[in-house]
């Protein structure tokens, strides 16, 4: 096990430095509406490891963007995250129970709540982008709207969870779910990677590295994700494991075997980390980043 | 019955020019995610009396902005619209199986897929208002973002259907019933009537005239539908009636008992015209708009 100080307490204050920026946003209001306000804080405030939000907070220092508007973007994009795993645990979806180690929205609230919950939070995100407060340049701002939907929506993420419903019916081959990864979780971690350039008015050749970094970085992410639900147990993981193979999905570890798999995790990291030359040691959160995704235990 | 002939003329171009601007955004893709965007197109392309895009073209004209940009607002409300009838078709919220007399989404392809193409079709609005060809001006843009996601959220229409979900349970006086009509139909009712005016560099007054105007043709086009759902059968209304009974929800006519709500429908309706003095004969088609609400039959 390598010495993961510095990325954890990199991690635990990117967390509380996010919780800090959504607290007033997400102020209880108090009408009856209150109910699905606590299901969003609920939600947002359970933990997680924040690995978007602190991408998002490591790619802009690359370009010295400033922190307090960085944590903005990076709210945003744990406000996006969060309610994908919100739809995601519902019974029409995965019907998990457990989310980081407590029950889940709809379980903790009911399932009418928990859709309106995670309705509202993406709108927040939006919200958040186009604030004054976000970036000085209303084209950064607009550009982070347009890039946030795009990796959001049925071109990314909400159409990777839409072939990962059918993938038992679909017999999807490596190149197939690769592409299902690259729109389920690879869009959004890609957004939050690049932000910081968006931000920073970065060129073509940064963004480029960013991009080779953030798709593999992703990859190695969700086999990581895919071995803990095969060999982790809920205790470890905090939700229900063993789950893809009953539900019949199709993930790399599946199709490669754990071994395999495991090896290719660390080629992409290895790869990730490779995308990363140019920015010699302002780079190396985003270094460390690769290392943990491939060896963390939640 | 008055002479609606202008403006349903009016309101059957707005339906089919909105079509034509969602059309290729909605393209079919190749992918197995195709099954997503059949079902965004199945709800967008379904019809509906497209009153909220109306709203946007008639206020844009109002102040002379560009008809193809202010389409492509009229598309973004559309597609928030859309979105919020699909998730409050749901089984957990109003568990509705008719919707513009077809099944709806979640019957014609199923719970999962219906979430995910509500949540789509939010991501896709967002994307519409952000984007170069929707106006010159990116603080127009910004602020069009910023009003539909504030709109949309857990402040207006999301925070409106939450109540509205626990109204059995709350006892809602009429002053708690306006408020929840204000958030759940009222807001996005107010930002199509005041998207011309952002869209159009309007000044304070002429705003606070269609801000008081889109108030009450809110409440009473939700007074009018209340009364549908009380008087109307589910042929004439395309959808299931006396609904709201049933749910024990708080509704105006529920309150105030039929003749009284009709009587309130016909006041805001004149009180809605009245704000709209200073623009002379220029409002007549918004006019026309606050005749037409409480005198339709779907």
């Amino acid at each position: 096990m390598e010495n993961n100080g510095p990325l954890n307490e990199a991690l635990a204050a990117t967390s509380a430095a996010v919780e800090r920026v959504l607290d007033p946003i997400l102020a209880l209001p108090d009408g009856p509406e209150r109910r699905v306000v606590e299901a969003m804080r609920y939600s947002v405030f359970s933990g997680g490891k924040r690995l978007r939000p602190f991408l998002v907070l490591a790619s802009a220092e690359l370009f010295g963007v400033d922190r307090t508007q960085a944590l903005r973007v990076a709210a945003a994009v744990e406000c996006v995250h969060c309610y994908s795993l919100i739809h995601d645990d519902l019974p029409a979806m995965d019907d998990d129970d457990l989310r980081r180690g407590k029950p889940t929205v709809h379980k903790a609230f009911d399932e009418a709540t928990a859709i309106l919950a995670g309705d509202a939070l993406m709108t927040v995100a939006f919200e958040i982008l186009a604030s004054d407060e976000t970036h000085s340049d209303p084209y950064v701002r607009l550009e982070l709207v347009r890039e946030l939907a795009k990796a959001s929506g049925h071109h990314g993420m909400v159409g990777g969870q839409m072939i990962d419903l059918s993938a038992n019916e679909l017999e999807l081959d490596e190149g197939a779910v690769h592409r299902l990864q690259q729109m389920k979780t690879g869009a959004l971690i890609a957004f939050s990677a690049e932000a910081g350039a968006v931000m920073g008015h970065a060129g073509k050749s940064a963004r480029a590295s960013l991009q080779g970094y953030a798709r593999d970085l992703g990859l190695a992410f969700q086999i990581a994700d895919d071995l803990l639900d095969v060999e982790g147990t809920p205790e470890e993981v905090g939700k229900a494991t063993g789950k893809d193979a009953d539900a019949g999905k199709a993930t790399l570890v599946g199709l490669m075997g754990v071994e395999r798999a495991r090896k290719q995790a660390e080629i992409l990291s290895d790869q990730a980390i490779e995308h990363l030359m140019q920015f010699d040691d302002k780079a190396s959160l985003l270094r460390a980043v690769a290392h943990f995704v491939i060896n963390r235990s939640v």
